[in-house]
This record gives C-alpha cells, structure tokens and sequence, in this order.
C-alpha cells in the first residue's frame, strides 16, 4: 500500500529514518538563501508573496468564518495590517473530526508522503516564511530565513520520520497459527489498524512561529490526526502560510482541507473553549509557564506536550581558549537579543576565579571580559543589527528597562538601544549582563526571558555544578554548559546532567554556539526537567499520538 | 557494550523482536505443565515451594523494615498466613535512588539481560508461581499456571523486547560533521545517555497478580528505572516471589537488590504517600476506576498508566454456527467466573431476533440458548470447578447475589453455589444472565465485575453497534465481539470499533475467545477508550519511560 507522494519523497525519508539513528549532520532542506539553492527568482518571488499579504484579508476558505481578526505587531514597527479568518470553533472541529476518516484511510504511507510534499512546498516558501517570520517575531533575517525556513522543516521532517518509523512497526495484517498437538492449528487473520486520537491542537509562540510549530504539526498530522493551529495573537502570518500550503496540498489529493485550519481566536475565552473540548486529544504547546501549567491542568482531556521556561545555565571552570570561549558566549548571549528559549542566562563563575590559557583571571575580571565581548561583538552596527532582531514583546522590553537600571543586581554591561536604518521605529536592545551572589536567589532563579544574563560568583566549582543542578532540577532548562580543562569536573558535570536531565555542551569555542540545536542529532529538550516534558523529537513524542485498534477472525473456510 | 546475560538469551530477544512487528503466535514459554517441558520434579518441587511460604514470614532483606505484614485471603478458603516485611516507604525509595546510577551505568544490552535473565528464573518457578496466583485470586489452576506463569512472563518478555528496540536506537555517540563551503567543517562528537526517570511504582491488581503486573514492571525496569510493587493487599504471594526473585538476579550481577522491592503498606495513606512522593515518577496501576481516576488526578508527578475497568460489549446480528457460537460464549462467560477484565457484559441482540443455521431464534430464545449452553457447560463438576475457579471479593459476591436475586433485572440464569470438594470453604458461583431492555442503561451501563453479564434487546443491529460505540466512548471497553453474517454489518462494526477505539473479535466460534489476549500479536486494551490509557505492550507504553541525555564536544585536537 504505497503512495505516489511517498514513492517521489522516499530518498528523503530514508535519509531522514537513517539520520534519527545515527544522528550525524544531516539536513533535506538547504540553509543558505542562495539562488543557487533555491533558485534565482527565489528571493525576490518570496518577498512580493509576503508583501502581497500585507494589508490584505488572508483567505483560507474555511468552515463557520465570522469575520476577520486582526492585530499583529511587528517588532520592527512595519505596518502589517493582515486580516485573518475568525472561524466559530465548533465548525472547525466538527469539519477537522469529518475529515479525520479519509486521512485515515490514506495509511501510514499515504499520509506520510502527504507530509513530505507539504514540507517541500513549504520549503520552496522559504523566503517567503522567511519574512514573515522576521517581521512577527523581530528575528534577524538570516535567522528567520534559517530557524524559520529550513531548519523548521527539519525538524517537521524529523517528527515525520519518527511517526513513520513507529507507524510501520504496525503491520497491517498477520497470521496467528497456534499449534494445539495432534489437532489442527487454532488459526486467526488479524488486521490492525492505525487509528489517531482526535483534534491535535498546536499553539504556537512569538518567537519562533515555525521552528517550534512544526515538530507538534506534523508529528499530530503523520499520525492521523486533525491540527487546528493556533498562532500566538501577535505572530500569525508564519502560521496562516503554513496552513494554507497544507491545505492546498490536502486538497488536492482528495483530502478535505478541513483536516487542518487555523484558529485566531477572538480572546482568551475562546481559546481556552478551544483548549478544554472534549474532541481535542493534544496539545503542543510552546510558551510561558503560567499557560503551559493551565493547560496541563485544565485540558486533562488531552495530551498536553509542553516546552516551557528554563535556567539555563553555564558553569565556567578554567579554559584552554579564553579569548575563543568569550567570543563565543558573547555570540550566543547576543543572538536575536537572547530571545531563545536555549539561551543562557545563568553564568557561574568561582569566587576565586578561573584558570585560563592567558593566565589566571579573577570573578571581576571575567565579568568585564565577558561585557567587552558583548561590546567587541556588537561593535559594528551591520552586525549588531543582523544579530539582535528586534524586542518581540513589551515584556521583555520593560525586563531590559529594569535589569538595565540595576533592580537585579550590578549592571556589569547596560543595554543599548540601536537605531535600524531600514526600520527607523524597529525596538533594538543590546544585552544587558548582571553581577550577583549565588544567594541572590530572587533574581536569577526563573527565566527572564530576553538578552538578560547573570554572571553569578559561587564559591567554587563544586558549587557550581551542585547549583546548576538544582537549578534545572526545579526550574528546568533546555541547555547547560562547562568550560572546564578537568576531566573530573567534567565528569561531575556530566553527572549532573544525568540527574537534572538536561543537555549538557563542553567547551564551545568555535562555529558551535549552546542554543543551537541541531535536527535530526540534537535532542532539542530532553522531557526530564520542568522546562519541557517533550522532546523533538523522539519515539515518545509520537507514540502515543496514535493507537492500534485490532481485529481478528477466523480464516474463511 | 554487550552484555553476558544478553548473549546468553539473544535468541529469545530475538524472537520476541520478530513477533512484535509481525504478530504471529510465539510463546517464549511453555503453557503446558508438563514434566518434559518444565522437568520431572517440577511440579512437586513447585508445590513444595509455595508450601513452604504458609504460615511463614517471607524475608526480602529490604531495607526500613518495621514489622510484618499478613492479611492475605485465600478464595478457595485455605490458610495462607504468610508474613510479608512491611518497610518504611522512604527508605524504600531512598534505597531505590541510590541502586539507580549503577542499573543505568549497566546500558541497553546489560539492562536487558539482566531483565531476559529474570524472566528464566521466574520462568523455572511457574509451578510455585501458580499455586500462589491460585490460591490467592481464586484462579482454577489450568489458568493459575497459564496466565500466572508462562503468559504472564510473555507479557513481561514482551516489555522488554519493546523497551529494548526504542532504547537501541539511541546510538551511544555520533560524530556530526557539518560542511562550511571552503572553511573546515564543524565537528562535535556527541554521547546519548539513556536515563530513567525515577522511582516507578507497580501497583497490582486481585485477579491477575503476574499478567496484570510484570508488563508495567519490565518495561519499567528495563529502561532504568529502579520498581516498587504495591501488590493488592488481599493477593500478595506472587508479587513477593517475583520480588524476591528479581531481588536475587540483581545481587548475583553486582546490582544492589534495593533496586526492586516489595510495598505492602500498613493502610491507605501509606500507599496514597508513596504514591504521590516526587521521586516517584511513574505509576502502572491495573484495577477500579475510582482508585485509578484517584491516581491520575493526584499523582500528577508521574506518569500514570491505567487499566481500569470497562463494559466490554457483544452484538449478536447472526451465525451460520449457532451452537458451536453458544459454547464459546459459555465458556467465555464461566472462565474464571466472569471476574476477567475482558469477559463480555453486555450482549446485544436485536429484538426481533437473530438469523442462524438453525433457522431464526427469538430474542427470548437466544436468552434461554444461552442459559441452558452456559448450564450444559458447568454440568460436569470437575469442568466446573477448574474453569470458575473461585469468587475473589467479597464486592463481587455481592453483587452475583443481588443480579441472581433479580436486583438487575429479569434473571434468566441464576448463579449457583458449587461444592469444591478438595476446598470445602471455596467460594464457588456460576455465571448469572439477566436480560433487559436497551433504555436499561442504570444496570449495564458500567462495569459489574465478575460472572454476571446483561442479554440487552435493541431495536436492531444498527442500533446495537451504536449503542457498543457509545457505551465504549463513554465507559470503555477492552473486547468487543459481533457475530454476522452480514458484511456491511461487519464493515459497521469495525467502522464502530476504530471509533471507539477498541479491539474487535468476529465469529469466535471455536477455541478462541473473546477474553483471550496472546502476547506479541494481540494489544490488550488500545488506550484509546476509558478502560485503559495504555496498551500491553507498544511503544508508547515504553518510549516515556526513559529520556535521552546527550553531551556535546569538539573532538580532543
């Protein structure tokens, strides 16, 4: 029961199937925003596709449309103006669970290769998503042409190949024949059917509309369930292209395009109404604790797969490369104004100092090197400007405003507001780095989201890795780090992650920087601590997103 | 990093890896007990074992220990007395803890080894383990061997071949190797670390004390995690045995045996505070809604994976074997008396009656086939007392009382009080029929445990397999069985059956019923319906179990 999308698709699934095992580098997607790649009208056709949004009513065709929403912001201070489909929940779930019998009988290898054309097509919209992304969520465009673009798809794909795998362990049928001596053969034709779970619900977050939304999309979809996305209110276009491509190549294989709609609920309300029906049986949720425990709470209907706040945190011991490993934390603390849930925002540094290949440097000394990186880093406007972004959200904003004036600790290196040519109201920020006491507890021991970070004086090394322990034991984390020349504290510190259930990255000093994550190698979260109960992906991230529901009978005679 | 025990029992693994993506029959070990399967002395030596327990206190050497433990009752009326150690929970769990990093440090292989290792021990004590599962769930002893010994150890071995493959595709390291055009690639080497998640605790059901528990209980330990078994408190023999027996293999492989031990709490709020304790992180629990819906609302720590109960549903539309049809039902309604998980409650029968090739029966007709197969069945006493075994709660009882008193509705079987003359004092009933209408629902309409089963008139076949929807959607169900002629009405029911998420039997009209689950190709329970959020054994079952904690390197220059 093969499929043509499958058969045209199949190079890629294998490559994607072979990868999740041996997890070395691997990418279906290109990174570079080349013509070479993508084509030579590729950049400018992505361009007019997005703006030929602005400003216009986004059509989607959908069930039980009651007007039009809009209120996007863009972080850059663009005039977006896109209207969205406001659609009464009930219609889009009574049409999703309509359309849920036929994508079930397309099979595993039907809707898989339906999966892998619409992550192709997405993927020849990748400047197109591309702006989208940078003009929602304040990414630079490098960024939002990579996590946006290629780097989403990846990790849809990899979604899409986990629930390949697990899918296709199900046979479709088999033979029982159990032998019963000298009588005949008790025998029995058995046929299992993979069966999805009901309305998957994907609710997506400002930062990272598409990186983050995928992985639950196409993890939900692959396993034969319908998705209603739910953008976050302030960064929906990413979402409402996602969707229509998805829609469109529904369509167009005989599927109601109903399966999967999009949701811009009209306020909290609704979306709550939405999160709490009874016919919706998951959630990917990527956002703030405080929604992501309501959720776990209330949608006790649901499977709820969260990705929520952390500490992450890195303990610097001694180095080898003083001078590459500043370069590259500056990098990583100054990359879209630290506005990543991978970003690290609690640096421990022994009272007493580190040991480094330039000699011995003290608590202070690290600190003020550490902030002449960050300045260094961002001296040149053009690479200040491609690196920051834009402050997504007000919040995060007034957090800089605060840590800047010193309400959390010593300000060891002030934000900065940095003009943007192009985009004369875009809100670009500088990262803002605090000295304090490992006991100054209140200030750095829950995420301040956004280019704030603590460089904390612990007594020892020792502590250090007892504190990041406890840190992403009850604040959870998505990354931790150690710079550290000491194979004994190196393997301390790898003990602590085993108990923290935190990824762990060893002395970076070069192209490799602590918040990235890699498709297909890297575990993105591990599920273990309490800044995520998911991963991306693995075998738990899909399993359960499906059932088998069996039948058995006697062969006919 | 193999493992010695590994290589030693490959080909079992092997097999059990096989049969799971292929679903034939496979058994691992044997059901007869029989001298050439299990050796000559077996059964006597068996015996003896189990008999050396009465009247003993049963040592495990745990930790904690604060006195003994007895009030096991014994259905067929025989005195157990055994003492079992009653631990402080804590020290319990401490003890647990502490043995975890030295399990984990064993891998994949060496995990898994130890686990096929412990299944052959429990395998060679299948004797012993029946008379204990006999005596103490009132399982006739053709069962008490087959479900309590070989089966139940096929469930467990089933376990570990899933958490074995899900585990194995995490590689130990990889290299990852990303080109940079012209500049040297970036290189890391990556370690995957597979981890438990913490304290699992088994909690064991009356009437299956081995097949309902070694699942949850190998799956937990195979992928890292250190067990606690909470077996009922009225059925603890088993469980202790297992226990005891795991408890040894770990030691002999230089595991420290507090890494599985045995609960029996003094009360209730011992075991809701174990229960509830933040270490432990999973939960496996086969038993009463009330006391499962408590766990899933309480324990929010853990993972819960629930087996509760349900009304499982049987349309009788026609048969081209009507007798041979009447026997199965006898025999699936009388084994064990009804007090199985997946024996049929609710048998539907259109009201206008049924087509056979015995020419059309009633609806009243049927009733009183049945009644009178059911009777024939049980008229030889010997196959009476080996199939019904013995009523295990005082709950069910009851209830076979008040069904056979009329407190149901119109009784067309009443239960009879068999003489069990090897146990005077055995608690012996026959199965109880009532027959009432389809707006009846206060009756049927949720699960009355044990041998009394409801012959429920619906207007017709179409409403019968509406009302088995219905009544699995909201109350759940683990079987479902039709029996037609018809193949739209077959197409209907399976439609049915993926609705509700439930697993179908059609025309069992010979050695195979309804209540029969075979280990690597039937799923028990789909976790898709209120009777079960998890199924025997699938990935999913396994996958959450254990996170992958992953380190990243530059590779030594």
């Amino acid at each position: 029961m093969s499929h043509p999308l499958l058969d045209k698709h199949r190079a890629t699934l294998d490559a994607a199937l072979h990868t999740i095992q041996t997890r070395g580098y691997w990418s279906a997607y290109n990174e570079m925003p080349s013509p070479k790649a993508y084509g030579e009208t590729a950049a400018q056709d992505g361009l007019a596709a997005f703006k030929a949004h602005l400003g216009s009513q986004f059509e989607l065709n959908q069930p039980g449309q009651i007007g039009w929403h809009s209120d996007e912001f863009s972080p850059y201070g663009a005039e977006l103006n896109v209207q969205y489909p406001e659609c009464e929940t009930q219609a889009l779930i009574d049409a999703a669970l309509a359309a849920m019998p036929e994508w079930q009988a397309l099979g595993t290898d039907g809707r898989t290769g339906v999966c892998l054309e619409i992550l192709a097509r997405l993927n020849a919209q990748s400047f197109e998503i591309a702006h989208s992304v940078m003009m929602t969520s304040g990414q630079g465009w490098m960024m939002a042409f990579q996590a946006g673009g290629p780097h989403a798809q990846d990790r849809g794909l990899e979604a899409v190949a986990y629930a390949y795998r697990e899918m296709s362990f199900i046979p479709e049928t088999s033979r029982w024949e159990k032998p019963q001596g000298k009588h005949p053969a008790l025998v029995m034709d058995k046929h299992y059917q993979v069966v999805g779970r009901g309305v998957g619900v994907i609710i997506g977050c400002a930062t990272f509309p598409t990186w983050n939304t995928y992985p639950g999309l196409f993890a939900t979809l692959a396993t034969g369930n319908p998705v209603i996305v739910k953008p976050h209110s302030n960064v929906i276009l990413p979402a409402a292209i996602t969707v229509r491509t998805i829609r469109q190549v529904l369509a167009e294989n005989g599927i109601s395009p109903d399966l999967v709609s999009l949701c811009v609920p009209a306020n909290r309300d609704v979306t709550q109404a939405l999160v709490t029906h009874p016919d919706v049986r998951s959630i990917d949720y990527t956002g703030s604790n405080r929604f992501g425990q309501w959720l776990v709470d209330h949608c006790r209907q649901a499977q709820v797969y969260a990705e929520l706040a952390g500490v992450n945190t890195i303990v610097i011991d001694s180095t080898d490369a003083y001078q590459a490993m500043l370069r590259n934390l500056a990098f990583t603390l100054s990359l879209y104004s630290g506005q990543m849930c991978t970003t690290s925002q609690a640096v421990l540094i022994p009272a007493a100092g580190i040991q480094t290949d330039d000699g011995h440097k003290s608590f202070e000394q690290v600190c003020q090197d550490l902030a002449g990186a960050v300045t260094g880093f961002l001296a040149k406007p053009e690479v200040a400007l491609a690196v920051l972004g834009a402050i997504q959200s007000d919040d995060t904003l007034q957090r800089i405003e605060q840590a800047s004036a010193g309400a959390m600790g010593e300000v060891v290196l002030a934000s900065r507001a940095l003009e943007n040519p192009e985009f004369p109201k875009a809100r670009v920020r500088t990262p803002v780095l605090i000295a304090c006491e490992a006991q100054d507890e209140s200030h750095y021991m829950h995420e301040q989201f956004g280019p704030i970070s603590f460089l904390i004086k612990v007594a020892d090394t020792t502590a250090a890795i007892a504190l990041t322990e406890r840190i992403v034991r009850t604040h959870g984390a998505l990354t931790v780090g150690i710079y550290s020349q000491n194979e004994a504290v190196l393997d301390a510190m790898t003990q602590a992650s085993w108990n923290a259930q935190v990824a762990l990255s060893i002395n970076l000093t070069g192209g490799v920087f602590i918040n990235q994550s890699a498709a297909f190698s890297d575990f993105h979260g591990t599920g273990g601590n309490p800044a995520a109960n998911a991963s991306y992906a693995d075998s738990a991230f899909v399993a359960n997103r499906f059932r088998v529901v069996q039948r058995r009978a006697h062969p006919a005679s």
